[in-house]
């Protein structure tokens, strides 16, 4: 492959199998499927995406939405607490496209509504365990507080409530992603039954790759936000949520040293590439990918056994393997590397992605 | 402030104050001051050096050193093992500036020797104890097999021996760093005795923050490489190579939701903005940067007593701080970070930088 420096090889068939698996998953629940496009920030996924009938999608940013509004979409949330600072391009993009922002204290929520001049929709964002953001599904007063300040301006539909159950990614296992992903339903739920009578219209929005991908069944809510889940990575496979034959990227690095001696070799590809995302082990071991054999094309088969990137500084990769996989590499070759975090490995080589 | 996302807050006068202060010592200890720009990669912060005197300078990648030669840098060290899949590129670039470039094997010194069309500057990198690449010091069969290939051809022109004590950053306080430097320097010291009579001008090139930041001199080597000093950081002052106030750099990020409850604020800054990096305390304790309040100008005082980022997401940064300091904030309001790693943050937010 005619590659120089380190780059995100995109396994074009992966994510369509990716996607397909989770649209289907959707529509069998009976849910609207709005995907997370922050794990991709790519033009070329998002037109995999429409093609498999995706019309309604997720950002984290104003500027991710400015980017996909500008690229033809047209129904976008911003699953981040409204950034008040921002508040002049949100009612700028707002009049291009239906736009859907959270909302998660009273003050943010008087503010809105005060400088709100074009059509919103509103989702309360839920802290349903995670402890991130969002307003305790108990604290009614909070709640009540919120949709009074929306109800005082023309401009704001109150969308529903909205929860990202995070914690997830620190669960052991897909009994205990399941168990939070039942609580956090239920809170849900009970929120829909409260204020249902008052918004007949409101609905319920549940995110996260894990509990997306290992539930049978996603019903229970309207609609699903999952996104890591279109590449997968080894925080996902090492959750239970993936096979590894799931994940959808590799960075692809020219190798630049060999040491037999201490079984390793060095490659170009640090954290300003992969990110310092890492899994840790026992005794202070890190692990900061797995890492596979690139065909010719950009493909690749399993990840090498017993090889791993051990250790990242700004733009070196370190990865230890046995001797009979190191023998195989000299200078100048390219390996693939599996991210720890496709999401940040994405963002940070946006201008070196490759479709294979 | 007119910041509306996460901005990187430049100080300039304390650049200046820490670019000078290593200008000063390398000057005082005779050896050439090279600093490495990785660190910055402002053509800003170049000018603040251009303007103390530097015109030789240090990178971490070809695609760096382009970007600087078309900022009117003419003399430049590659300080990464060279990646052979970019020889065209170095050719074209050694064809328009001073370039030195990095080898630490055979191989990749006979490609070189049979790829080099114009005149190049080669450093053998060696392995002072960091263990990350470069030849041991005792490797003299290695040493000459590069050197030998190195003589086969009319372009290239052995530098001398480069190290980098990266082991520096896993020390435990000065009188640690100092050790490690001393070792280092008595290894290279033998290397330039050993080889010196045969190649009279080598030189020797170390580098560094936290070694040549705690010497008092950095006598013993030719030239001098370190990078993160510019800005400095909270690893850094850990480390204490540095006083809090010598730290340039601060991310402006804008607050998005008060936790009072939990004594915690949460704001738009996350890994895509600061990097993963943090420093680990007892008890899977993380720190992922120091709080600051942001005055009208940007500027900033010292660190808000208490307060720290304890956990971070692709966009929300989770601050932790004692409530009387809580109280200032709302939705809306700017504060500032120190980063962790200052080079990484610095690379992110590369596109939103400010210099106050």
């Amino acid at each position: 492959m005619n590659i120089s420096r380190p780059s995100l090889l995109v396994d074009r068939e992966k994510v369509k199998r990716n996607i397909r698996r989770m649209a289907q998953k959707a529509r069998a629940s009976g849910v609207l499927f709005r995907p997370h496009f922050k794990t991709h920030q790519s033009e070329e996924v998002g037109k995999i995406y429409f093609n498999e009938g995706i019309r309604q999608i997720t950002v984290s940013s104003v500027s991710m939405a400015q980017t996909f509004a500008r690229w033809g979409w047209n129904d976008i949330t911003i699953a981040f607490p409204l950034n008040l600072r921002e508040m002049a391009a949100v009612n700028r993009l707002a009049s291009q496209v239906d736009l859907h922002v959270l909302v998660e204290n009273p003050f943010t929520a008087q503010i809105l509504a005060e400088k709100a001049t074009v059509r919103l929709g509103v989702w309360i964002k839920i802290d349903t365990g995670y402890h991130r953001v969002g307003l305790a599904p108990d604290d009614f007063q909070g709640i009540d507080t919120v949709l009074r300040w929306l109800g005082t301006s023309r401009f704001l539909h109150f969308d529903g409530f909205l929860t990202h159950a995070g914690h997830t990614y620190h669960a052991r296992g897909r009994e205990q992603v399941l168990e939070i992903m039942e609580t956090a339903l239920q809170r849900m739920t009970l929120l829909k039954q409260k204020y249902g009578r008052q918004y007949q219209d409101l609905q319920l929005s549940y995110g996260d790759t894990p509990s997306c991908s290992l539930a049978e069944s996603c019903g229970g809510v309207d609609e699903i936000r999952p996104g890591n889940f279109v590449y997968y990575d080894i925080m996902q496979y090492h959750l239970g949520s993936c096979m590894l034959d799931d994940i959808a990227v590799a960075i692809a690095c020219p190798v630049v040293a060999i040491y037999p001696e201490r079984s390793e070799m060095v490659v170009y590809g640090g954290g300003v590439h992969l990110s310092k995302e890492f899994i840790a082990g026992d005794e202070g071991f890190s692990l900061y990918g797995y890492v596979v054999a690139l065909e010719e094309d950009g493909h690749w088969q399993a990840p090498l056994a017993g090889a791993y990137v051990r250790s990242l500084s700004q733009e070196h990769g370190v990865i230890r393997l046995p001797q009979n996989a190191l023998e195989k590499f000299r200078p100048g070759d390219l390996v693939g590397i599996l991210p720890v975090h496709a999401c940040l490995a994405a963002d940070l080589l946006k201008n070196d992605t490759l479709f294979i």
